[in-house]
């Protein structure tokens, strides 16, 4: 089925963020192509939130995902919190449903199906270094998919208190391999192609041997250093790719309603996982 | 050149209407395949202007086609008026340069400029039929480029006569042959597809031979019965596909800052009105 040419029932989406990438756009216009939906997507940025989201309201915009730094500032601006986002109280998806904003996080959805299609015991201990946003998504997806013996590794001290308090974890501010984790998941910028430790590994090699999973939040390389060193010692993986491909198709049921093949995904995402 | 995928750096431009079409949509995303730049454009409709125009401000839109009923109520929500809408105090295009939203109206550029490439001598008598919008710009239009002697027919009595007055032109609320005019210009919906007179003459034939030029401002269908008809009777005439045309190249212009070729322009045209 050829999409049709862009016109008046075209819906648009779009996503709003400090720093716009190209992932999403690719990945969605990708999968609008491949379905023959008359829907198209772009990326902005905004300096003023408010009045971008009374514009989502005021122009019929289907769809927006939602990025740093506007998570938990959208919150006051829409009409309804989903159970994905009242979970973590931050918002990465909207839908426009004729006017009524409602606020999903795929993110936190992601990670609780990835954990469950990964079949992790939920008696494993983990280890979750950060303390961001996306440190919250992926620590209440591990609570309410009932992990309950973790800890929170944060320099951030403040941060990363008051993130194990809420979920009822432990926190502190290094890492130790005595902790023995089953689980290790990195929900730091390490490991980041152009960040300023591309080349580090988010835990000691002792601790990949000593585990029984990995799992890298970073998206950009696919295969960062830590997934790499996990590999290589014949772990079992869980890759930022995988979260933010598993997300973005999220978001794209939200916004059409319809569920592309694996195949459609695949090429969507490889697509977009190419794009920079 | 090669348009790119749909990115961060992609621009969007738009319009607002109360009934979208697809003309707008299909002429500029046209040119911009043909000259591979990095821009989409789609129509959208409001029913809340302000939040409207301030999501284009705080999204960055680059520009927007302004149509009924829009044109005179946006006035107050940018931040300039351009000459070519202060003439008439009607904008149908807003152009947005890093926030300052600017408003012009091509819809008098284009028929300014249609009278000069016709080179009607501006001596020539006119009737003009309508008093709404686009009567506006055709009348002002006409008296800017130096015609003197025109009669305003409407039967709306208080918007013909305000019409007249505000130009200092005659106005009547029934055609009559006896006026002996030798442009003939029709801005009613007459004539128009779907319309209720699709198959009625906007002038008597009578008028029609006597004339030396006609004008329908009507572009679907691009062949109206007004225009048959003067093309029967041997007469030049003025096209509503050819105003349509202009003032969405005039758009396109203000938006990219590029000039297509007239043969990209004419292909342009052809699928734009070719999409219903």
């Amino acid at each position: 089925m050829k999409k049709p040419p862009i016109g008046r029932d075209t819906k648009l989406c779009m996503s709003l963020s400090a720093r716009p990438g190209n992932f999403g756009s690719r990945f969605q216009n990708h999968l609008y192509e491949a379905l023959g939906l008359d829907y198209v997507y772009k990326s902005f940025t905004t300096t003023d939130l408010p009045a971008a989201i009374g514009g989502i309201r005021a122009l019929g915009i289907r769809g927006c995902a939602i990025s740093m730094p506007f998570k938990e500032a959208c919150i006051a601006l829409i009409d309804e919190l989903m159970p994905s986002a009242s979970a973590i109280d931050s918002v990465n998806t909207i839908v426009n449903d004729d006017g009524l904003l409602r606020g999903y996080n795929t993110d936190y959805a992601a990670v609780v199906q990835l954990l469950e299609t990964h079949a992790l015991p939920t008696r494993t201990r983990f280890v979750v270094r950060g303390s961001g946003g996306m440190a919250k998504a992926v620590v209440a997806a591990l609570r309410d998919s009932g992990f309950g013996d973790g800890l929170i590794v944060a320099r951030n001290a403040a941060a990363g208190c008051k993130l194990a308090a809420t979920y009822g974890f432990d926190w502190r501010p290094e890492f130790d391999v005595a902790f023995k984790a089953g689980l290790l998941v990195n929900v730091t910028p390490i490991g980041m192609v152009e960040g300023a430790d591309s080349e580090a590994l988010a835990f000691p090699r002792e601790a990949i041997e000593a585990a029984h999973t990995v799992f890298d939040v970073v998206a950009r390389p696919p295969e960062t250093p830590l997934i790499r060193a996990a590999r290589a010692a014949g772990k079992p993986v869980i890759t930022g790719a995988e979260v933010i491909v598993l997300q973005a198709l999220e978001q794209f049921v939200l916004y059409t309603q319809r569920q592309p093949t694996p195949e459609q995904v695949q090429a969507a995402a490889a697509f977009a996982l190419a794009g920079g």
